[in-house]
């Protein structure tokens, strides 16, 4: 649906998703750490597919099980209750991943 | 204020309180990170007091100008222009504390 | 400006506001609680005037200090850390409101 | 399910969808207009339910390919990435409107 | 789900997750006004299974019709027609307890 | 403070400004309309410098009085009560303008 929206030839949404990859792109701040703050986001914003995209991405890169609790922790914290269902999506998706690398299976976006 | 509302001996919110401290402590991720994590949350929930905290916090904990760019780009790009304002605010508060630092003064809450 | 707002003379927002002043009158549900409704919806939401509104009736409708922070304990769990300014916002009007009364001055909107 | 809610004769919902209804009516801006204003305003609060009522709406009224992209990336820049996913939504019920416009079928809610 | 993200053994989403019980407990304000709180705070954040715990818990406290469309109206007049789609949700959970109920089956989480 | 924001030589959020002046140049939609889309978006988001900065904008590009009506009516019934302090403060901008247009000033931004 992506290469819909863009095959839709306008420019200010293409240059929009330009943007957005190369937010995550290492800089002073690490790969690891833009997409936990982009799975924070996600999770106080309350989105599942961002949540998804940034789990899986922030697996990519080698974010260990503390580090991915305790972001959450302060997406939980942040964004209250109403974050939960988010919060058990994210668990999910990473577990999926886990299993995925016990089985040395390529983790895909 | 938050004196007072602790002194309502309210238990649930004094403990709320706690958790929300204890959400930025060093473990697996450094307080910087988390300190960013909570200045990313804030800023796409528009909060200007919880922006203004938490940019003293990730200053204290020394943040550099470039980390601070680039997590406010993150906000940006994850939250769009209606974070615009609140950018202004957490640059503006980040300016004062570095003029704070230039005159060796003290950068406190 | 509410006036001004109705001087308008645009029948939707006329209409709006009149549903506005209904949807808290009494009915299965007594004025204290829609009030208390009414208060933690504009808390998790977050919006400054709304929450002095509310607090303001809830005062007139009797409401006690433990129900107060009851209902802003529901919204602080719900709505996460984001939502303390405007908890500070609703005990420093409820404060304001109970000098009032020791004063035996009138509780007005 | 609309009709389950006005069922239940509570007369301030079924006042408030009344001034729905009403408020997309031809007045000063006409019909598309307001329906592109309504696309927006659901697409930055991210409900697809909206997304896809006010998209069907806009076909029903004329809206060119055009016009829906530009007031999708006006959505897009206030909104940020985390519309991304209602963009989707929005851009897959307008291709599904364009291809029974194709095929001649009517375009109903 | 939740007992996974409570097997991750991160004290501060365990003692969330307890304050959040608690949260609805009796007290000043009885069980059933709380979850009425609850489920008032989540229709205006429009978060479908918030939504439906909290009606399912209503149920359980003894709402009425009446007092569930009550509420409903307050979340709606506040959150405006964008959390139509939640409302719907709400009554539809609603009709399902109903209907549990006539059979005599129990409500439960 | 824009320029100071700007000043920072981040690319992404220099990037990001452009693309934000550039969504509401005159397309299929003309700036009017685009300007009007910006504003109900910025009032269900409850922003007010933004709301602020598209009012100026709309009057600018000659937003009658019952457009500006027309748009904030749709913004209140999608957004609900929470954005009566925003239309307030939509019609107070407005207010200014047209004071501002009988002493024939100029308005600026």
């Amino acid at each position: 649906m992506n290469k819909r929206i863009l095959a839709s030839n306008h420019l200010g949404i293409k240059r929009f998703f330009a943007l957005d990859s190369r937010a995550y792109e290492k800089g002073a701040l690490d790969t690891k750490t833009k997409e936990l703050l982009g799975l924070v986001a996600s999770t106080v914003l309350r989105c599942n597919d961002c949540i998804t995209y940034h789990v899986i991405r922030c697996v990519q890169e080698g974010a260990s099980e503390a580090e991915f609790f305790e972001a959450l922790n302060v997406a939980l914290i942040v964004g209250g209750s109403i974050t939960i269902p988010h919060i058990r999506r994210a668990v999910d998706v990473l577990d999926q991943c886990r299993q995925k690398q016990k089985r040395h299976e390529k983790i895909v976006l």
